[in-house]
């Protein structure tokens, strides 16, 4: 099974590759000739070339781009439909192998654009526009119908009425981020709902903090932090209205508060109102979530916001704890204090792409993380085959309070 | 090699598969198809039947019923020795594949009973019914012999004349359990012979710990918590009598105080006075004799007991601390924090009992314990074979101070 | 490949092994006949006689005398220089397996001193004497060649002017313990001119620990413990001058203070001043250089020392530890907290020789700890074959901040 949900991590984890100092393994001590012996790393044990790097991400930018079409479809006859601007309740969206509205690609667009922008590369780019301008035609076209519960129509669905997070923040997020790069296509009528669904509507717990009814009724999903929080940063920089900022920043800290598990520098992936004691599944791609969210927030915080610092130092405790339970082999493990749990791809690529992230921005020591980045990136690129399709990884995931669960992801 | 210690605990442990609530695999994310897909999971990911379990523990009824006959043989020519009213010295127990004297049929009887109640089968009961009176018959013909110091008398001499807590403790807890259940069989005697030797006999610390002279005198035993606790417990439920209760609760908290690492939520093995440090090994079994002490005190404990709430404090930190180190297969390891120790049976199904049990009555969380009972129950269902035989356990352990001990018993 | 980096500690761990008691596993559980039955242990399970320990340090002091021999070659022709009175641009010194300058070679030195002092044999000795005469005799005749810039003079220059404290500690360790048994060579000037480096010349930080440049300015290396230490204690046992000791004691502190993590009872391997958060690997080896570094300290640290009773209280939590991550193998895992590491055989063997020594010195509990060295030696014997060849050791080792340079160390 194949599955290109880190693809945007890996792109917007480019920079990572280029700051980081040479490597202490070259710090050979003197007196010991045999320590000149290349070890045998399962991973490679180097720092990228720019070049390498870019030839990668643009590997899995082309195996996107063809099997993730933009277009309408007729249900029944499988026919494309060429006129967007007449809604009709036999349509769906096109089908490639990845949903092209989902949360999973609100990640891919941001990616992309980033990689765009780092490698001064249209084509990265244009991935984004061509699927972000029909999306902006086609939505506002079948609204109505949809309104009035035309079948089938989870795509367009999730976007004119939103019922969860996972609906919500990543593509809006995405958008807000096309937005700003310039790309034509009339997508603040969408980012208004999605803000208006994550600010207003989202079930909650008293004090605010975003919680969900599953399993149980006061339920924090780690994984929600990306679904909201990248959201609200980005309505703070494109508004300048700093309540944003503010609910952005109070999410952290709540689930933090309550989720992260200091002896261990990790989060838990649920947390349960109530509950005692809460299920201690330290869950790879959750906490990948937490620490992006994070990073994507300091992206645009403005440096005096009063939270800063503290968002800062959950990020410093988050990387370290990371730092801790990174594997030989470069990989982290599904569940990340459990080695026996298998290598997971996706966590690896989106802590990968925050250290770097953080790394460059110099909001962690560079010395202690870079070398970090550096073999969860080596370790990521060994899963991306010729094809441009990226292995090992874990699909998503309900939540439980058992460790199977976890441990027998698909 | 098979082994039927936890025989009683898959019986006993009945009760844990009604009350959970639906996995919360089922909750799932409804954007994410990949989701739907059925791992495979090297246990049974699904809440049994009664009916299930039923079938399973009358397998293992039924096989234990067959190789632990009750009666008396002579010990040259291997005939049976029908008349049980003149003592021989040539005789013995008939030796069947268990010794139905024994700390380990201690439990397994206290499990027979539990099953027969909760299944309405009185198979289950006559199992202990046969062999109670049988014990009860036999034991007062061949004191006099026995205290004369009749040969090769192992099982005759551990009722007549305790010499450990391991002789005394489990047995005289099914007897009492047995009276109460109303098996007609004159244990009185052998349950007041029991309980002098706990309470006056048993070696002990200055602060009345029940210890060990070995393998250094001042050495407590976890196991030791089972080969006590319960008799007291249920000596206070037949007699009233609170001095009982109060002794139980005390080695509760005078074996927790020394020996519950609070960081990992486990239980040392063994704790020597004076020794500096305590040996580190978190073996599985002991983990389970304590917890099954616990929930056997709590079971008859009164509500109004000054001690119930400090009682029943251990009992949720250890079972918080052993739902964080269970297996992703269901199992526990041989050593609890070590994941390269082999995956022991025993153990898990005492965890499993016991916290299925403490779910039932309420005293933890049921969303947070309940998963981690059905898992542990599942993995324990797979080590039980056609003929009803429990294959994995390790065997019965002496104490050691390194841990190749532990991790290569047979 | 074979090393024989620990083959001193082989040798000096000679005397753990009289006085260690008979081990717990033979205090059965008498109620449990399976317990019986011999485990198949992948190491031996017994206290070695002294004379196998013997026999197995002969061998591997057989196998060294042959492949190290002492002399001067001509780089060129590669004959023998027989005149070692003429300094000649051209020799070199003979080329064994392993280099007789070297701060491993400082370790077996003191390793072979004890071996036969313990057990008197004076083959032993003479290996350290004989070699020690031949360095006592070159050195000053190459001096002023080395002074000049010989080229490819390592060996020479490292003890003619040390750069490091590799060059400096170790051997003037050894030197010092070679006078102090009596052996008639001129040291005492390359002695003094080690521990003016250690004392004076070594870089170090503000506050007067011992540092290196690299791989940053200000780094702690936990090996230096080793390499610095054992020659100032010696120091202070071979003048009185209690200011040898006030700086080893210093040392030994200042390190603990920066870099022992207490919930793990171990050491980082490296620590860079002004780092955040400082790599957290925990490498076997360097744990047994710190360890061998106390024990070294204690072994003549005078017993009225102010400092004696917090060195001696950092051996016992390091001891903890240690106790704590033995695998059940006996080994240590190559990073120490890591059980999917391999299993490491220098840092076993240094392990093993410093309990050993610390538990017939009576540092620390012998019923917590000889078991322990008991088992580690075992395990170290599986490594040593027939022609008294160690396997399985660890090269020299640089620092870095990632697992995967520690993980794969050939």
């Amino acid at each position: 099974m194949k599955c290109n949900l880190l693809f945007p991590v890996l792109i917007t984890g480019l920079c990572a590759c280029t700051p980081v100092q040479q490597r202490s393994s070259e710090q050979n001590d003197v007196n010991t000739p045999l320590h000149l012996i290349q070890p045998d790393y399962p991973v490679p044990y180097k720092v990228q070339s720019e070049q390498e790097v870019a030839a990668t991400l643009r590997r899995v930018r082309d195996y996107l781009n063809e099997v993730t079409p933009a277009g309408l479809v007729d249900r029944n006859t499988g026919e494309d439909i060429t006129d967007h601007t007449a809604a009709d309740t036999a349509a769906r969206m096109a089908r490639g192998d990845f949903r092209i509205v989902s949360y999973e690609w609100g990640v891919v667009y941001a990616g992309m654009l980033r990689a765009g922008s780092v490698l001064e590369d249209t084509n990265f780019i244009s991935y984004v526009s061509d699927r972000m301008r029909f999306i902006a035609e086609v939505i506002p076209v079948y609204r109505p119908l949809v309104e009035k519960g035309m079948p089938d129509a989870y795509s367009f669905r999730s976007m004119v009425s939103p019922r969860a997070l996972d609906d919500a923040g990543s593509m809006c997020a995405a958008m807000i981020k096309s937005m700003q790069a310039g790309i034509d296509a009339d997508l603040k009528p969408l980012v208004e709902n999605f803000i208006d669904f994550i600010v207003n509507k989202q079930y909650r717990l008293d004090d605010g903090t975003l919680a969900r009814r599953g399993p149980f009724p006061g339920t924090l999903w780690l994984d929600d932090l990306y679904m909201s929080v990248p959201a609200l940063a980005r309505m703070g920089s494109l508004t300048g209205d700093a309540r944003y900022y503010d609910m952005a920043v109070r999410q952290v800290v709540q689930f933090s508060d309550r989720m992260f598990v200091h002896e261990k520098g990790l989060f838990m992936h649920g947390w349960v109102e109530g509950m005692d004691p809460h299920p201690h599944y330290l869950w790879g791609r959750a906490n990948g979530w937490a620490i992006m969210a994070i990073v994507e927030l300091l992206d645009v915080l403005p440096a005096d916001h009063p939270g800063r610092d503290q968002v800062l130092g959950i990020l410093r405790a988050h990387m370290e704890g990371l730092a801790r339970w990174q594997s030989g082999q470069g990989f982290w493990h599904q569940l990340l204090d459990r080695n026996d749990s298998y290598l997971e791809t996706s966590a690896t690529a989106i802590f990968t792409y925050s250290i770097a992230k953080a790394v460059n921005e110099g909001w962690v020591d560079p010395h202690a993380m870079g070398p970090v980045a550096v073999l969860g990136w080596n370790a990521v690129t060994t899963r991306i085959n010729n094809q441009g399709q990226v292995e090992g990884t874990c699909v998503g995931t309900g939540m439980a309070f058992d460790p199977a669960f976890y441990y027998f992801r698909p």
